[in-house]
């Protein structure tokens, strides 16, 4: 371990770079020609004008005003200012609930923080064993971890106590936060507006039926099945190819663009290659060739839109079923449909922005085959990734590359070249591997088969919590690879792991110390500069924007991936309940970790993030249960480090600790997971009543016509199939509806997507 | 390991020790005396008339027609003749589907047999290992049996193919089974007659009102949150004390009537003792003495009849929901009714006699509790139960019991008792706790709060079962006690518990044929015989019968007591999978106990026992889910055992065994669970629109009107408080009822309580 003066000044050093991007951060921000790369968010609410279209020319591209930047910190009081319900309204729940696990973070850590450093660290710094063992040197930080206290001494009765009293304040600390998240979440639930996904629900599996259609299908089950409730659905075509053709497109329309303002600019006929990228191939006017391409895509496109209004293999056997009331709605998600549990399976509809649309079709059989294939590939990603990648890199070495290509031979014997190639590539395969980690692991959710971007995101954030616990923590503290560490869990007995890891735990404080500042702050500081963001904003504004919707459409708010930012904090919080009783020096630097992030997020939650869809917090059970299995490790590993310094009888005075942990668990479950889950009846009556009392007038069914629609046919041209319009379409009812749809216009996201 | 001689031999004495149970059975079943003791269903069916009322008198007790001693065994094939079809009528669902797990034994290791007799037993036999190793000497079993085969001889790849072979076809074996119990449970839902509990859903923890009682809550909260389906309800009364009362009442009758017999058959006044059972106190007349009491008690019963009637305390915070249509209840068992998920719970009611009514009120944080702590004490009853029993008898020898009780010393210095107490005492604590242990388990499964018979049984099974694999199966295996297991297993790798376990496996094959023979075929023939019943019944005859009714209350039928056979059936079953590919030749003692247990069963279940209770083989998804337990410990075991056998790589090839085995029991859970659990909307609307066409005028209220009621209030002189008749009560409703109270009885089932 390092001395307290080199973790200092490895801190020092830390902070002040953070501190310089902060400073880079500030001075980019208060440019007015970045103002759409740092408050994209108030763009898209409308709020926010751009500052591009007032004062001089060079105001507008260059803060000239010097006093803002002498309070070039204060967007961090800023952040704070916001009242969480205003937060709630101006980024919805989601976003909130996000900040609230760094929150979470501060609460649990702090009094940790203040225990260890006023019981444990005193009682550490006088153990004096390390004294004594004069042929080693330690330093001052190992006084301050259990290491210094010797075995079976009575002090480590008092880590003991400690253990016991920090396990009391995490768990209680997390039963609070599940009652605030479960109370926001209902209150939030309550005082929404109307969306078509309280009355909707999704349908899957829809057996094959020979004399029906599957729209007719549907229509004569849930008018049989839900005679007073049912009120319309919508079925869901397969329409991948179209919207790939969409894409192109939209791609086409960009290239179109560039040339026409090159056009513009120079008043010379731009050319392009008609080959790839346009790198090769015969010269044509790139205008003109473009246009013509355009507009074959667009018939193409045409056409497969027809195709699939017609075609009954592009309907899948799924669709969005909607009801009367929100009751009735809820009753159908809730409930089993057919004896056959594999067949009409119902669930509540995502909302709308939130469906993975190319899911929705896949058969009962498939998903099971595809959860288990994928549970497969994810047991070998974790514990074999670095096989491929040894050979990668085994293959990336000089002599490989003079092999394969010998007509770089010259250029690779130049040293500075060489130096760099050896240098970079063999960590290069690993680096590029980690970057694209996150998307791997996306892609094996999707083909798992969850229907709504939301669930997707969770999935994702559960098999990437696990792989930075078996290869960055595990992988940290017990060197090798996960595949050695397999072997060694398969061949040691289950009381000795916990004793293997937690030995050398406290041997690992300085390198996560370490990890803290270099991973998390600096990861921190270079989140809310934004620089990916930044350069393409800059780069599509110069190549493609022509209009004030072009500008907009160049922003690239992004939003909170809560599957690349969740796992990395459980992964802290683990750190965190670990090293609060062995090491506690290590809290501060994570402390400081959670404050900067709760700032930063809530920062970008208000001026930045546009968020994607709206769940409603419906990850929070995920954050809990991953929060309790980190407790339960740090306990394990506790006991583990103990019983090589302690009597096994004192020892098992920790065995209830965990067993309590996850009853504790189990009880929170029992208490409020349905709140994440489930709709109440009795909250979906009171909704549907007032609203009753509120809008007697109102037409449900216009509301919903075409909220389930495919993104690629909304704004088409193309009419949809006609709804299903049996009822008795008496004139009151018309009447009606033609005043409800004055009334109410299509909900703003719809056409944000 | 025994000779086959001596394993025969053995083999031929336990058959002729179950032959004799079998001869004494059909001996005992021919005398006209013990007709009620061996075909009590068809009385309590009342099918079958009492042969003592025709004949001559001796013919009245004892069979003298010879022709009938010559076809003893004839119940055999008469056990087999009823269709199955006909038998769900004749016993109910759970009969049937439970002589079928036997059927399924059957079905299983036939085919396994005669596959290992083909093709492992004369790969072993040719082995020759062991005849090499000439200073150790073996015997023709251990030739039939896995050990004969040379360490990395090749031989060994048959064992891991026919390995596969037998998993294949258990899993598609247990598949069909689950296809076939889940058809025939929805076909006999289907089929059945109206019965309450499809109308009606047990609602637990309602929460308390200061303003409203409870029975007008619950009305107002259902009127509101299912306005259009909800019909009545009944609420729960604590009434624990006054069954108690009644309980007492029923005994002291008896003892009136042995005495009123007493009296008429020696026409002398009887006397007894006031004190505890007559022992003690002052004589008095006995007739006199028990009339007065029971009129002490018939007032004591009164008025806390009225006491419960009147005092809100009594009143449980539960009540019985009933609905207008099954689509209603179904709807709303189903779904979730408050945002508060530990209020108004909703769970399908059992049906009136499957109610355990002692466990309707417990809250649901006592039940989190209750259920922590009983998992706690299962825990150390498994591990730890030989320490208070090794604790009792050391209390038990000799020299204690002539300290504590120095008056008994001159009686136990006799040598023949003394040897009686040698021999016995040591023992007896043990198997007393083994007999009580299944009570013990059911009353641990009350304390967990379930709150139907049939979930009782389902949970005593489950903890059975566990305490049998460790005791009885790794207890057997490993000699030493539990704890001794628990110390090892915390001590080897997880690499290593199933070679120990395996490799000792092929050592144990006598020992665990001796124990099928002397528990398993003996255990059967003792239930034929129902010795216990037998002698109860004639006691009970010759002290208490007076009238027809009487005899018919003296006989006990019985019941088929999941709790207690299941899970030693599973226990046969897990022997039967790991010895198919060790040691073949344990599994045609197997065979001989399933055919032999499902002729007697279905034979009991035929004449013998009268159901408690229909669940409609709820229990199908435990047994299912212990047979893949069961699967995959003998995969890991063989596993286990060839490790030490064959080189890694290829006991390798055994892994996805178990992983695909895992992954069948997911796949089959998904794809049938839900019809032993749920109640599609589906099927409840094909039976409501059903009984709609077919009885238009039935009015449901006045069905389920006393449905509901607790068992003492049943036939009582005081009238229940009235339920809610808020409804418009026109004539034409009223009229409805007066038919319909004709039309329909009282269901049958609702008097044999």
């Amino acid at each position: 371990m390092a001395s307290l003066k080199e973790i200092g000044l490895a801190a020092a050093i830390n902070l002040l770079s953070a501190f310089a991007f902060l400073v880079a951060f500030a001075f980019l921000r208060l440019q007015p020609i970045n103002d759409r790369v740092y408050f994209p968010k108030w763009y898209r609410k409308g709020v926010r004008a751009s500052p591009t279209h007032s004062g001089t020319f060079v105001n507008k591209f260059v803060n000239l005003d010097l006093r803002t930047y002498i309070r070039f910190l204060n967007w961090m009081p800023q952040a704070l200012k916001m009242p969480e319900s205003e937060l709630i309204d101006h980024a919805g729940l989601d976003s909130v609930v996000q900040i609230r696990i760094y929150l979470l973070g501060i609460k649990i850590f702090v009094p940790l923080a203040v225990l260890s450093f006023l019981v444990l660290v005193p009682v550490n710094w006088t153990g004096k064993t390390l004294k004594h063992s004069e042929h080693l040197t330690f330093d001052d930080v190992d006084k301050l971890s259990i290491s210094n206290v010797a075995s079976g001494s009575n002090r480590l009765y008092a880590h003991i106590a400690m253990s016991y009293v920090f396990t009391f304040w995490t768990c209680y600390v997390l039963h609070e936060e599940y009652k605030i998240i479960s109370d926001m979440r209902l209150r939030f639930l309550e005082s929404e507006n109307r969306r078509p996904d309280q009355f909707t629900v999704l349908v899957r599996n829809i057996p094959p039926d020979l004399d029906e259609s599957v729209t007719e299908h549907v229509q004569h089950f849930f008018c049989v099945n839900h005679p007073d409730h049912y009120l319309t659905h919508q079925i869901v075509y397969n329409a991948n190819k179209l919207a790939a053709l969409v894409a192109q497109k939209k791609t086409l329309q960009n290239w179109l663009t560039y040339y026409k303002n090159k056009y513009e600019r120079t008043a010379k006929k731009p050319n392009t290659k008609t080959g790839f990228w346009g790198l090769w191939g015969t010269q044509v006017d790139a205008i003109e060739h473009y246009t013509a391409m355009i507009e074959k895509l667009t018939q193409e496109e045409n056409s497969e839109r027809e195709r699939i209004m017609n075609d009954p293999n592009c309907i899948t056997p799924a669709a969005f079923v909607s009801f009367k009331t929100r009751w009735g709605a809820a009753v159908c998600a809730q409930t089993q449909q057919s004896s056959n549990p594999t067949i009409w399976l119902t669930e509540w509809a995502p909302e709308p922005r939130d469906v993975y649309w190319e899911n929705l079709s896949v058969p009962y059989v498939h998903l099971t085959i595809r959860k288990f294939l994928m549970a497969v590939a994810m047991f070998f990603l974790t514990f074999f990734f670095m096989i491929p990648i040894a050979f990668v890199q085994s293959l990336a070495n000089i002599e490989q590359i003079k092999k394969v290509f010998p007509f770089l031979e010259p250029l690779i014997e130049i040293d500075f070249v060489k130096s760099i190639i050896q240098g970079f590539l063999p960590g290069i395969a690993l680096k590029i591997f980690l970057i694209v980690l996150p998307y791997i692991l996306m892609a094996m959710s999707q083909i798992e088969g969850f229907r709504s971007l939301s669930s997707l995101e969770r999935r994702s954030a559960h098999k990437y919590y696990m792989f930075i616990l078996v290869n960055v923590f595990l992988g940290s503290i017990i060197a090798g690879t996960a595949f050695q560490q397999l072997d060694v869990f398969l061949n040691r007995s289950p009381a000795e792991i916990p004793k293997t890891i937690g030995v050398s735990i406290p041997m690992k404080a300085t390198f996560f110390i370490t990890y803290i500042m270099v991973d998390g702050w600096a990861g921190i500081a270079a989140e809310i500069l934004r620089l990916v963001p930044l350069v393409i904003f800059h780069l599509r504004n110069f190549f493609l924007v022509k209009t004030a919707q072009d500008r907009d459409e160049a922003m690239d708010p992004g939003y909170f991936r809560l599957a690349l930012c969740e796992p990395r904090v459980q992964f802290y919080f683990l750190l965190g309940l670990v090293y609060a009783v062995i090491a506690p020096i290590l809290i501060p630097f994570i402390i400081v970790f959670f404050v900067f992030s709760y700032l930063v997020f809530r920062h970008q939650v208000i001026n930045v993030y546009v968020q994607l869809y709206e769940s409603g917090a419906a990850f929070w059970p995920d954050v809990h249960r991953r929060l309790i299995v980190n407790l339960i490790i740090s306990q394990l590993l506790l006991m583990g480090l103990l019983s090589t310094k302690i009597a096994e009888r004192a020892n098992s005075v920790l065995i209830p600790l965990p067993v309590l942990t996850f009853w504790f668990h189990k009880y929170c479950k029992g208490r409020f997971e349905s709140a994440f889950v489930m709709f109440p009846l009795e909250d979906a009556m009171v909704k549907d009543t007032l609203e009753r009392a509120r809008e007697p007038t109102l037409n449900i069914k216009a509301y919903l016509r075409d909220a389930y629609v495919h993104p690629v046919f909304k704004g088409g041209d193309t009419e949809m199939q006609p709804l299903n319009e049996d009822e008795q379409d008496d004139p009151l009812v018309a009447t009606r509806r033609n005043i409800s749809s004055k009334a109410s216009p299509e909900p703003s996201y719809l056409s944000g997507h």
